[in-house]
C-alpha cells in the first residue's frame, strides 16, 4: 500500500492567510528550517493505479498537480477512484466543491458527514447537475467495506470507519446533535498482505478505539497543536486545543507519549496547525517528536506499508 | 490605481484538475509556451495600503501568498480591506469560505448575490460566528459607493456596480428567476486622479452598457472562449460558450473586434479558459491578440493606471 500525503497542515494551511505567528512570518522569508504545507489530505493506493482520496481540501486542485500520479489519463477524468471523509470539518468538504466539473463522484462517509454536507446546503447543488454525479457509499461505524475502483474490477483496499473523539464541524454547532458518526478515524487493509494504515487526523482525546487503531502498521496521527494553551500563549486567539477538539502532542497527558509505546511500526504526526512549535525542524519540540521515534509529515511525504 | 492579478484562469484553474487537452498536458510538462493560472481575481488599491479583493476565487490562499504586500502585518489580520464579488458563481465566492478564521470581512455584492450566498447555506454559518463577522456592503446598480478602508481614512477608491448580460451561478439555475444584478461589470475609480478601471470578467454577449463600461482608461475583459464551439471541437463536452454565458473572443462576431477599437487604452482579456488557444504564447490566436493591441492577463501581472 502506497500513501502520499498531499497536504499535512490543519485548516487555514502553512503560512496561514491571516496570521503572522513566528512561524508564518518565517516560512514567508523562506527560512530552511520551515517547510510550507497545504492542507491535510491523503491519497492512498494498492496497486498505485486506483487511488483514493482521503479529504478534500480547500487546496485539492494544486494538490492534485503536485503528484504526477494523479495528471487526468484521459482528455477529462477524475484522478481519484474515490474520496473518503473523516469527518464534516469544511478543511476536508469543502474541497468537493472545487470537484464540480462534469464528473461522477464517489464519496465515502458516515450518513452523519454525509447529511450535514448535502442537508441545507444550496451550493451542493454544482454536485446534482446529472443523475449520479456523486454516489455516496455509506460508512457504517466499526465494520470494513470494499473500496470499489472505477473500472469496477477492485481496488484491493478495504476501509473501517472507526467512532473517535471529536466534534461537529463548526457550521453544524448548535443545529444538530452531535453524534458517535461525526468524527471517525480509518484503518484501510490492504486486501493482498493484511497490512494496514490508521489514518486519525482529527482526535479529541484518549479511548479504546483508539488503542483499537493503533494496532496498524502505520498511524497518521492528529498533530495539530503542540500544547492546550498553544493559541492564548502567542497572543491569537481564546480557544484551547481541547475547545477545538485537538488533542495536544505535547506534555505528560499529550498524545506522543502515547504514540512513543508503539515501537516497531511507522507512527506520523499530520493535519498540523501553523502555530505548532514543532513546525520548526531544529525545535526542541521536533527533537522530542523524533526521540520518540515518530515523524511529522509534510507535503510530498511518501510511505509504503 | 494599482492592480495586481492573483488570478487569470476560468473556473477549474490551468491546468484544470479533470483535463487531459492539449494545453492542460503541455503545461503539465513545463512548456515555455504556455504558463499556469490560478482561478480569476484581482486586487486593487489606490494608495499601496488599503488593498480590495475583487472575487474571492477558490485559490485564494494561495493567491494571498504569491503577493507580499498581503502579508499580514499584525499577529492575525484579514490581509484586504474588503472584497466585491461581480456575481455569485462558486468560482467567485467559494474563497469566502476558505476565509472563515475569526476576521471580520467586509463585503460588496448586489443584494442577490449577497443572498443567492447567504440564503440556504449552512456553509455560510461559518462566516456567522460571531457579531459583524461579514459586513454586507449592497452595491446598487448603476450609482457609485465608496470603499472604506479598515481604519475608517478612506481608501480613495469608488465602485459602481454595472448589470451586464451573464446568467445565475450553477447552483440557482431552476431555483430562482434570473435578474439584471446577477452578473455586473465594476467601474473603479480612483478618486484622486479620476481615472477609472472597468472589470468585466463575465460578459455573455454586447450590450450598450458595456459601451458605456469601456470608456475606462484600463479594461479587463471576459477572455474565457476564443470560439463558441471550443469544448465540443476538442471533444471536451457539448457546452456551447454562449451556454455558459461568455462572449467568445475570436471570429468575426467575437470581443476582440470591440477591444480593437478602444485604441489609446490598456485593454486585458482574463478569467481564461484552459481550452483557449490564445493560452499558448506563440499561437495564431495570442498573435491576433497581441495585434489588436490587447493583453493576455497571467497571474503576477501589475497595471498602474
Amino acid at each position: 500500500m502506497r500513501v502520499r500525503v498531499l497536504g499535512s497542515a490543519a485548516g487555514g494551511g502553512f503560512p496561514q492567510w491571516n496570521c503572522g505567528c513566528d512561524n508564518c512570518r518565517e516560512v514567508r522569508r523562506g527560512s530552511p528550517r520551515l517547510r510550507a504545507r497545504t492542507e491535510e489530505s491523503i491519497v492512498v493506493s494498492a496497486d498505485s493505479r486506483s487511488w483514493f482520496l482521503v479529504n478534500a481540501s480547500p487546496d485539492v486542485r494544486r494538490q492534485f498537480e503536485s503528484f504526477p500520479a494523479l495528471e487526468p489519463g484521459t482528455r477529462r477524468g477524475c484522478p481519484v477512484d474515490g474520496i473518503v471523509l473523516t469527518n464534516g470539518d469544511l478543511d476536508h468538504c469543502l474541497g468537493l466543491l472545487t470537484l464540480r466539473e462534469s464528473e461522477p463522484l464517489a464519496i465515502y462517509a458516515t450518513s452523519r458527514v454525509r447529511e450535514g454536507f448535502k442537508q441545507d446546503n444550496v451550493l451542493y447543488r454544482t454536485l446534482e447537475r446529472f443523475p449520479d454525479q456523486v454516489t455516496w457509499h455509506e460508512l457504517p461505524l466499526g465494520r470494513a467495506v470494499s473500496l470499489a475502483s472505477r473500472d469496477g474490477t477492485g481496488s484491493g483496499l478495504s476501509l473501517e470507519a472507526v467512532a473517535v473523539p471529536g466534534k461537529l464541524p463548526i457550521h453544524l454547532e448548535t443545529k444538530v446533535a452531535p453524534s458517535a458518526e461525526d468524527n471517525v478515524g480509518l484503518r484501510i487493509r490492504e486486501e493482498s498482505t493484511g497490512r494496514t494504515l490508521a489514518y486519525l487526523p482529527a482526535v479529541a482525546g484518549p479511548s479504546s478505539e483508539i488503542d483499537d487503531l493503533t494496532a496498524a502498521d502505520c498511524i497518521f496521527f492528529d498533530g495539530t497543536f503542540w500544547s492546550d494553551d498553544e493559541l492564548s500563549r502567542q497572543g491569537l486567539g481564546t480557544k484551547r486545543a481541547r475547545d477545538m477538539a485537538h488533542w495536544p502532542v505535547g506534555g505528560d497527558e499529550g498524545s506522543l507519549k502515547l504514540l512513543e509505546r508503539m515501537s516497531g511500526r511507522r507512527r506520523v504526526l499530520i493535519h498540523i496547525n501553523n502555530t505548532n512549535p514543532m513546525l520548526a525542524e531544529d525545535s526542541a519540540e521536533a527533537s522530542a517528536v523524533r526521540a520518540a521515534g515518530v515523524e511529522i509529515a509534510y507535503d510530498g511525504m511518501e510511505v509504503d506499508i
